[in-house]
């Protein structure tokens, strides 16, 4: 996931226009308007299809820690695509977008922007040096790549102990 | 190069605080604004060091092509460092940054954002299909590279040559 945080002054948005991919929607969900709030531009990667879950609860948790940091008590949850050429499917990508929103709700006053729409916004950054950050997260190695790391590790025990027979043979 | 496009209904700056690879700035260079703009935030990165004229080059045609399409008549020179996490030097940003603003400038109303400056920022996005747009440009591959194609083409040719003798062989 590529998360891009800031600390607006206001962040508003109206959807315009329905992609292939868009969301169904209700009319309320239409247009959104926070103020003071720490926007959350959010692009969910194909990395993160390998364990959704965990992508959630870091996203969540970097996104809490700046709130703290810059004191605000909204959060609005925007999809932004353009943060990435690598991204997951829509449908996880919205499963990821909705759990996160859900995940803060009961702390902040959390919106969301609706995915796979062409949508109009306004947004006001703030510009102190905490008012613009980015992150990447990545799920940690999948169970592949652990079992790789790990089976590289027993060849190198089976080196050194080769090396200790030959060492002991030698003696 | 990223570059992320915004058909923008304004755009405005203003900087807050230096950071160490801050542009020195005239007074009236502190604040900017646009109004009904193409804003083309952009990271200059590490591979664009390799070639930035190129690179330059290939910025300011794609921001010409969408200025048109959308005819737009003024440009916001953006730099946006977290639009990627492999950025070229300051010093290479800053020539590359100034180029593009300095190639555009015949043809549009061209203004540029500071760069290295912590900066409040609004900005507002239209919503038509064509108002969000990121691009991402490499310099073309180095001699090593392009030569590699060159070979691939010349084993087609080669390949086609034999089909055809090889068909000639058989008739
Ligand atoms: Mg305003």
């Amino acid at each position: 996931m590529q998360l891009l945080l800031i600390h607006s002054d206001y962040i508003e948005y109206e959807v315009k226009k329905s992609t292939p991919v868009a969301e169904k929607i209700e009319e309320s969900f239409k247009q959104g308007r926070l103020e003071e709030a720490l926007t959350a531009f959010m692009a969910v990667e194909s990395f993160d299809e390998a364990d959704p879950q965990q992508v959630v609860e870091r996203a969540v948790a970097e996104i809490e820690k700046v709130a703290v940091q810059v004191k605000a008590e909204s959060v609005m949850v925007y999809p932004y695509a353009h943060l990435s050429s690598d991204l997951s499917s829509p449908k996880v990508a919205v499963s990821v977008l909705k759990s996160i929103e859900k995940e803060l709700s009961g702390k902040y006053n959390v919106m969301r922007a609706p995915f796979g729409w062409y949508k109009a916004f306004s947004i006001s950054c703030k510009g102190h040096p905490l008012s613009e950050l980015s992150r990447t997260i990545r799920p940690e190695e999948s169970a592949t790549c652990g079992e790789a790391v790990v089976v590289e590790e027993k060849k190198d025990e089976v080196v050194s102990e080769a090396l200790k027979a030959e060492s002991t043979a030698k003696s």
